[in-house]
């Protein structure tokens, strides 16, 4: 089985300031104490002001991972932002990332986006681009902050969602790190499951549009009977394609969807607890920032390198399914 | 000089049914007759209706591409679009279009975003995916409907944009075709300089927005100044790289930003006529969808295959300059 090359050299995270308890929420929310963080499975997730700039928190990140691992910013020569929602229609998040970091001015950026699954995708492509010796080093930064589209007319979204960002660095490396195996598949009849209509060309002035286009909108009993309905088989595909077994994974850095989506990982695809990366009860769903976060969680409990390999995996708004076997 | 392989088996675009007459528009903005040709130097551009939809035209230009060579649509194992303003905050807009396509639900779809120049920096991602066997056939869609950003009571944005989509499927091919160089910087003291403030988490509800943050605003005099102090020298880099000059580019395929934009690419840049794609006349500013656009134009206008090399450049909104040059 051949690796396609590319070496993890740092990661790092960022949080806003702001912990939102579990219990401030239930005051919020008007629920008996205790009630949030019973349903939700969260002690504490973190929630920016809302006039907080989600490049800001992108940008630290970034200098987090940078410094961690004292690597100069202008040995970075692109910088990738792989987060699910962006900070304007028009220019591009990393660009507005770039203008607010360290890294220098005329540097190549731009942006990918496959919703929450975008930094698994973002190291494919980055792979990619390695591949080709178009770039030497790639700073990757998935920020978002779910709490400016939270509906608190809606339980279940008003419960999980926390802001956050997360970096990692990469190289080709020596060949002997990379990636072993990588899926990605989009299924659109779960397009409307999981969306925030506005943004864009569909709601906007123009063409019609209202105060609830721009909230989550989750039907969340469908979308995990379609997610839970396909997930067995695409690992299953994964697996196969990578001539491993579950139980040959080290590690496993799901997407921190919901609770009842780390359990699935537990208990019908047989994830033993060990192995699973799990920091939902202090960071609940990162949106696209949730992989990278706990990829840094697993490196820094000395769960990454060192190992055979991980699997990074998640099912995202599309609907699609995304997972990557990495050799550290 | 080694190329990385890609091969464009087939290139298409989709336009919607309303065009829209510069006679047209000197009505709506109260001009004298021919006032809006003689500014813009267009004699017609195409709008879309303002509840018309962006996947739909995009999810056109793709048919047309496949139904022109005779491609399976079964045969595309990723569909990227390259779109500069998305349908919506999320999915991503390559699931929109994946939806109402006639491609097999379960392929790869993700979203590339680098303003103006996504086509091209599509294209590079592309060449490092078919570097890595990833995928073997590669849709890229780039769909924007300018008009409905545009800021009616200003004139230089009322005059220039125009809708449209374009599509190419690429392959990795037999190494004899490919990309001969590729450039991206990005500076982002042009960061404000061409935006549409809402879309995302900067102007929200939440965090505070305005009907005028739904628009284009382009300052275009500072931006065309910043645009034209550094692209002289960037061309010059990416000839150099190349080890050529410009007269040895055979078709140059520029982003159609406007009359002055291509005047200067004649003019400044010294870009021959004859070798110059100009479709502004017809088209105006399609935003990140002129780029390939104008190179479906050079291939059915026999500029393209059999020639030895063409030139895509053009600059964007963050403010980047983006090029490659491409062997067919």
């Amino acid at each position: 089985m051949s690796l396609t090359p590319l070496k993890i050299i740092a990661s790092g995270i960022a949080l806003p300031r702001n912990k939102v308890w579990s219990s401030q929420l239930d005051q919020r929310l008007n629920k008996q104490p205790g009630y949030v963080e019973k349903h939700s499975g969260i002690e504490y997730r973190y929630h920016a002001k809302d006039n907080d700039s989600q490049a800001i928190l992108a940008a630290e990140a970034l200098h987090n991972t940078l410094s961690a691992q004292h690597i100069a910013p202008s040995s970075i020569d692109l910088l990738i932002s792989a987060s699910a929602i962006a900070v304007q229609a028009l220019p591009c998040t990393a660009a507005h990332i770039l203008a607010v970091s360290d890294l220098p001015a005329g540097i190549a950026c731009f942006d990918i986006n496959t919703s929450c699954v975008s930094f698994i995708n973002a190291l494919q492509v980055a792979a990619g681009l390695l591949a080709t010796e178009q770039y030497q080093r790639i700073a990757i930064v998935s920020a978002d902050l779910a709490s400016r589209g939270i509906d608190w007319q809606h339980e279940e979204s008003s419960l999980i969602f926390g802001d956050g960002a997360a970096c990692v660095i990469v190289e080709k490396g020596d060949g002997n790190s990379g990636i072993l195996t990588y899926r990605l598949e989009t299924y659109p009849q779960g397009l409307d499951l999981c969306e925030i209509r506005a943004g864009g060309t569909r709601c906007n002035p123009r063409s019609g549009m209202q105060p609830s286009d721009f909230l989550f909108h989750m039907q969340p009993k469908p979308l995990f009977r379609l997610a839970s309905s396909l997930i067995e088989d695409f690992m299953q595909r994964l697996l196969t394609q990578a001539h491993l077994t579950l139980n040959q994974i080290d590690t496993v850095i799901p997407h921190q969807a919901s609770h009842l989506s780390l359990e699935h990982m537990r208990r019908r695809l047989g994830v033993p607890t060990e192995n699973l990366i799990d920091i939902y009860r202090h960071h609940g769903n990162q949106v696209a920032a949730s992989i990278p976060t706990a990829l840094h969680h697993a490196i820094i409990s000395d769960r990454f390198y060192g190992k055979s390999c991980s699997m990074l995996i998640g099912t995202a708004a599309g609907l699609a399914l995304c997972a990557m076997i990495l050799v550290p």
